[in-house]
């Protein structure tokens, strides 16, 4: 079986003390670039050493410190985009129009400027994940029980989502007055998000699952503007380009394309910890999809 | 250099787009212990599968969904135990003070049960890194910008020590009042935590790195105990063995080594980060140590 290869790959190239160690000093490295142009001098007294270089597969030197090589992946465009949870429950009902309600403002406020759209919303959708990673880990922590993995999967959303916005602020620049909206947003929509999934897990996941589907429909909208040249269809983003280990001349078309199979992945992780709710369960009883991407 | 070999091997063992499919495919099934008994059945419903097993090194099960092979490290003992950031600031002084007046009554308290206190302070070393790296997120998203790797550094940090926690309680469980304990100590200090990080991360950063130099004594303490027989050298618990790669025949003094190289990795980091913003900079602007353990 090629997934247990692929593992016991994995554990071999860091089960030897040596190559542990090695993989500690790779880890602790990094360029001085992907960002910012000063340097901390004091790094090796704390026996942080950042030396060495990581490099791409090609051999050219690994740029980015905000996210590694390992980090990287290979989009699964093949995911059925058109699934669709179908509201039975009143709260499925209330999650539903919920999401829906919150398109109508939302497309008045956009129009079809799909770029600044795009970079603005994702600022939100970096929030969800991050808020029930957080819960469960103190969750975890207070009731002395496992995670089944939900942690680091709803994190891993988080840290996703917030990938789709590096991107899409190298395509669009936000303006100050929508940094500003930003801020008011996220402060609101991440006390919201907080208190609810407090309250119900169940309803906040379901209402994430259905904000995903609208990303989807959004990013179809967005493809289709690309291909009619309503929009520019720029070079990819050098920071998408390694991200998602597209080819050297992939364009916003390709980026918009594994962005949006992305979001059928987050959709179908938060309809199913929705669902483990809904079956009366805990997340801990159900492994976390863990790497579903 | 071998550190890159390394990060070749890692390259390679994911750049396909067979090997990432399969590496999805491994990550998005788990087996079904590690916890709890019920099994959800419609996990197919939303394309998450989990039938394929993940196998340990030795072909045998891997029989945990809170965590994964590829998360497993051998910990670097060789660290320097002794290492220690004098006080020269005020605010270095504070910190300093802080931390050791809430040694004095943690003192009293456990006197020298060491295994019921490493698991009661293990519940609050899990709450920086966790907030540390979720107002770092906040912040890359609320102002546009990298991180420099720390947010992933902080929540790396918050996971080792839930996994702490996740050892030590199957060496010493908790009773009623000290779970009631827990819960009061966790909401007192994830607020205040938090409250701290967003008005110094300097000095939250400082005080983190001196409760670690303080976990480090205790630590050597236990494993003097240990040693001297006072307490008994029951054998690893079989998490702690996955985790940190130990033989079959590990003990709890192997696992308390483990343990307290972990927490002076911890002491490095947050020293170092608190170094940063000493030189008047942010922590993006020097790349985070992560896998640094
Ligand atoms: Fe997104
Ligand atoms: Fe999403
Ligand atoms: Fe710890
Ligand atoms: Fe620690």
């Amino acid at each position: 079986n090629n997934g247990v290869q692929a593992v016991m790959l994995r554990l071999m190239s860091t089960s030897s003390p040596a190559a542990a160690s090695e993989a500690k000093d790779e880890a602790a490295k990094a360029s001085k670039e992907g960002g910012d142009k000063k340097a901390v001098v004091i790094n090796s007294y704390w026996g942080i050493e950042q030396n060495n270089k990581l490099v791409r597969d090609d051999g050219t030197e690994w740029k980015w410190t905000c996210f590694r090589p390992w980090e990287t992946y290979t989009a699964d465009t093949s995911i059925d985009l058109t699934r669709h949870h179908e509201p039975k429950t009143l709260m499925d009902k209330i999650a539903y129009w919920t999401v829906k309600s919150l398109r109508f403002p939302t497309d008045i406020f956009f129009q079809r400027r799909y770029g600044c759209r795009a970079m603005m919303l994702e600022t939100v959708a970096a929030v969800p994940g991050m808020v029930g990673g957080m819960l469960l880990h103190l969750r975890s922590l207070r009731r002395f029980e496992q995670s089944g993995g939900w942690i680091r999967a709803l994190l891993e959303e988080a840290e996703n989502e917030r990938m789709h916005l590096m991107t899409f602020m190298e395509v669009a620049k936000p303006r100050w007055y929508e940094r500003a909206l930003v801020i008011t947003v996220q402060g609101v929509f991440f006390n919201a998000y907080f208190l609810g999934y407090l309250l119900s897990p169940k309803f906040a996941h379901r209402v994430v699952g259905y904000l995903e589907e609208e990303a989807i429909h959004s990013y179809t909208e967005y493809l289709k503007d690309l291909e009619a040249g309503k929009i520019e269809n720029v070079p990819a983003p050098s920071i998408a380009i390694d991200y998602w280990r597209l080819p050297a001349n992939a364009t916003l078309k390709d980026v918009v394309t594994v962005v949006r199979a992305d979001e059928a992945h987050h959709r179908d992780v938060n309809h199913f910890a929705s669902d483990i709710h809904c079956q009366g369960m805990q997340l801990k009883q159900s492994p976390a999809p863990i790497g579903y991407h």
